[in-house]
């Protein structure tokens, strides 16, 4: 018998990865090429010359002891040492390799910082539409998830339902941006703002309340808008990063923790970090990929493919009838639903060979997301299933 | 602040790593060439070449998206499905691809498995002495560690006491042979009463009662003694395995679950396991390295290194006066300790530039922990102080 808190994870497992699951077996009776797949976020296009480069490089070093082998729980040093330089150089911030911990991936970074920080029964906080994967890390550290609900059609964050949110139980913040699902970038103005309610938050209450940065897409901007950098804003921010967009290596699972000197007790949260990387049984970053990643640290993905994308598919939507607002960065576009029921639409999609992924799972019902780290051929072909699907429901 | 439960984590974190880190203190004093660092099983040598080649082949492929990008949680099919093959080959199983999740090491395989299997308030039950950061896991799912007390100077599992121990609320027992720390293999003998008295309780308390294998060290056997393969002899059996001593790859976190199909719940338990991989934070285990584990399936370390480190410390030991029984597996020797009290022994240790565990971290006092995976020069220089250690205590 499985664990009985399982059976809702089972059953409740992700919409996104049933999706993508649904999208290969479709593929398998329609042929790959008449498939059109938008449900997860796995890019397309490969990763920068730079990191195969950087691999080879550290397959010649003769100590691959070294490159294999164990370091410190919370990574190489000189890694750290090369991310920090580079954090601080283009962010004008001041961390050193002590206040960095390298993670298996973002997800591995939240669920430590959480495991870290958040006693049974605090609060997370996250703003609709938001990634449906927080409820389950809150679940790991027996939280409770307190949603601010959404502000369409800007999707902005709702600041005011936020401030009336915060509680004497609240511990952490998450916020993403640029934001999966609506490509919504945060900024200064936003983020100033946020920093200021959560300030008098903490005085009210005598309390840390954490705000924790969940930045995959920090690099995939579209629009010349900059994205602030929390730790710049607010003292106690701690920023989860991941190099699986901005090095197109998703499945190589690689990040960091940033956790700056000035964050309340920001020490014994690095050190703490660095235990719980070992317990929860992450151990360490994959020691190659941490090696590379040092090598790449200012190295980018070519954004124009996903310009491109996002151009085709918003604009080509827009000429159908859908409606959605023109996403700043990320590679996802959030769309109002034409049929109110978000699961229903989805699932009328499959009947055109479209895998998308319904607004619920991101906790904001009537919309739908699509995933265009896809190929252009892939999007220019599935306009015309689109239209023939916006037909379907008049 | 961190958490409440951090705390504990934090000032009780692991001897083992405290010293290693102390180890690199002293050799920054001392100089590396006059510390003996025999605290963390790191191997000295390189991984085979078969994994530098594989990492090449993969590189050279095209398709580089496939390479880095997000596959099934549960791992690349094909990668499991060379897995299944070569284990079924070697000890007559009967794995598909669909009994096989792909983990971040044995750590991240295990923490996945008890998070599946284990309501807060069950028992796991695990055999002293034996590897500490079960007890971390444990309090992952918030169960109870019940520890079956070591059975010197053999060191074979206690048995009788095992029996006694079981209860309505065991829900998981962990064995790990060959052991960390005495390097005892459990032979066919063993393992079959093991698994009667399991089935007896199992019926007793109308319950299921999972054993679970850690086997980072099943290729690391230096008598010719056969290691059973436990699905063989138990039906809800479940192995987590590690690659980090079969490919001296530790750094890399890459290993897997084998879930058998007659394991009582075995379709919910990998489909939860799949589930838990990605909720816990690990997602996948990293791509290139599955890619590479699916070419290196049958290639294993030249053990013949870790057979010379243990002849000549385990003698030269010997020859001292030291009380240890001859390891015929792991590179791990466990010795008794001259002083009653096994951490002032370790400090002391320290005196003469000897880096070691005591074994109360293994729950065991009196005894400590020697890795042997060290190069055979650090080994042959390490026994005058181990001497002059010896010498200090009469």
């Amino acid at each position: 018998m499985i664990a009985k808190k399982m059976e809702a994870y089972v059953t409740g497992s992700s919409l996104i990865r049933a999706m993508f699951e649904e999208s290969k077996k479709m593929a398998l009776r329609f042929g790959a090429e008449n498939v059109f797949d938008f449900s997860l976020g796995n890019p397309f296009f490969p990763p920068p010359p730079e990191v195969k480069a950087a691999i080879e490089k550290w397959l010649a070093q003769p100590d691959q002891v070294y490159v294999h082998g164990y370091m410190n729980n919370s990574g190489y040093p000189e890694v750290r040492e090369k991310i920090a330089t580079s954090l601080n150089r283009r962010f004008q911030t001041s961390f050193t390799q002590d206040n960095l911990v390298m993670t298996v991936g973002a997800a591995g970074g939240l669920n430590t910082i959480l495991k870290v920080l958040v006693n049974p029964g605090e609060e997370i906080v996250a703003f609709a539409p938001y990634f449906g994967e927080y409820n389950n890390y809150a679940a790991n550290v027996d939280a409770q998830m307190v949603i601010v609900p959404p502000a369409p059609p800007s999707f902005e964050p709702n600041l005011d339902a936020f401030e009336g949110l915060l509680t004497a139980r609240t511990k952490a913040v998450i916020i993403n941006s640029p934001n999966n699902p609506t490509g919504v970038v945060y900024g200064e103005d936003t983020l100033g703002k946020l920093a200021d309610i959560l300030r008098a938050k903490q005085r009210e209450f005598g309390i840390d309340i954490y705000l924790i940065s969940d930045e995959p897409y920090r690099e995939l901007v579209y629009t010349g808008k900059k994205v602030p950098f929390v730790t710049n804003y607010y003292e106690n921010a701690i920023v989860g990063y991941s190099y699986s967009k901005s090095l197109t290596c998703a499945g190589e699972r690689i990040g960091y923790l940033a956790v700056p000197a000035a964050t309340s007790d920001s020490e014994r949260i690095v050190s703490a970090a660095n235990v719980m990387t070992r317990t929860l049984g992450f151990v360490n970053a994959p020691s190659l990929m941490q090696l590379v990643i040092a090598e790449c640290v200012d190295v980018n993905v070519d954004i124009s493919n996903y310009r491109k994308n996002r151009d085709t598919l918003f604009h080509g939507l827009a000429d159908i009838g859908y409606k959605c607002v023109e996403p700043e960065g990320a590679f996802y576009l959030f769309v109002e639903s034409p049929l109110a029921d978000d699961l229903a639409f989805c699932n009328k999609a499959k009947e055109f060979q479209l895998a998308i992924v319904p607004g619920r799972v991101f906790g904001c019902e009537g919309y739908f997301r699509l995933a265009y780290c896809t190929s252009h051929d892939k999007i220019v072909c599935s306009l015309p299933m689109f239209q023939a699907l916006w037909d379907s429901c008049l």
